[in-house]
C-alpha cells in the first residue's frame, strides 16, 4: 500500500498532523516512502524535510515526540492524515498547533488568544 | 495577509479543511491567491483544481458545499486551515471525509467501517 501512495516529483507526500484526543490539527508536512516506514517502525512520526533534505524524527530536539495513534490515507492516495499522541507543543514557535494564527474573513491576522506551551529560544538553543 | 503567503512554484497553497463541529479532517486541496479571495467572498470553499487548471466552487456539481466558519495560517505562512459546515459528504466517493481508509501499522488497509452520506454515482451523472 505504501509503494502505491501517490508522491509528488520530489517523492513526497503531504502528512497533516492531528492530536488524536481534541482533534485539533496541529502542522502539516511532508514524508517520503522511507520516512513513512521509519514512523511505522518506531511508532512516532518522521517526516522528510525539504529545506534540510533528510529525516526529521519530530521531537528530536525538543523532546515534543509524536506518538502514532490512527493513520489514514485519502481516496486520491496523495495525502496522509496522522492522529498522534503529542508531546509538549508540536509547533517550532512554542505553541500547539502551527496554526494559531487565525485570520478574519478579509485575511487579516486576528489577535493570539492562546500562550505558547513551551519556551522556543530556550528549547532550540545549543 | 493573504499576497504574503508562502505559494509553491506553481502559485499554489495546500488547504487542510477541517469539519468545525466535530474536527473530524474532511479533506486537503490546493488554493491559489484569487481562490482564497473567491472563498472568503462567497464564504464558500473555492480551490483551484491542478488537473483541471481551473477554479472548482466545492459543492458546484454535488450541492456538498462547505460554509467558512474559521480559517487559520500556519507558522511558516505556506499551508492553510479551514473549519467548515460541510453539507453532506466532502469525499466525491460518497464519503463523509477523503480520509476513510484508515491503515494498519503495516500500512495495510483496515475495513471501512462508516457507510457513505451519498450515492456518488447519482450525484455526479449528467
Amino acid at each position: 500500500m505504501i509503494s502505491q501512495f501517490k508522491y509528488n516529483a520530489d517523492g513526497l507526500i503531504p502528512a497533516i498532523v492531528q492530536d488524536a484526543a481534541t482533534k485539533r490539527v496541529l502542522m502539516m508536512a511532508w514524508m517520503n516512502e522511507q520516512s513513512i516506514r521509519m514512523t511505522l517502525e518506531k511508532g512516532l512520526m518522521v517526516y522528510f524535510s525539504r529545506s534540510r533534505q533528510k529525516y526529521w524524527v519530530k521531537g528530536e530536539t525538543s523532546g515534543n515526540v509524536q506518538k502514532v495513534k490512527r493513520w489514514a490515507v485519502d481516496c486520491d492516495k496523495d495525502t496522509l492524515l496522522f492522529e498522534v499522541e503529542q508531546t509538549g507543543g508540536a509547533c517550532h514557535t512554542g505553541y500547539e498547533s502551527c496554526f494559531f494564527q487565525e485570520l478574519d474573513s478579509h485575511g487579516l491576522p486576528k489577535p493570539i488568544e492562546e500562550q505558547p506551551l513551551f519556551d522556543a529560544a530556550k528549547t532550540y538553543a545549543q
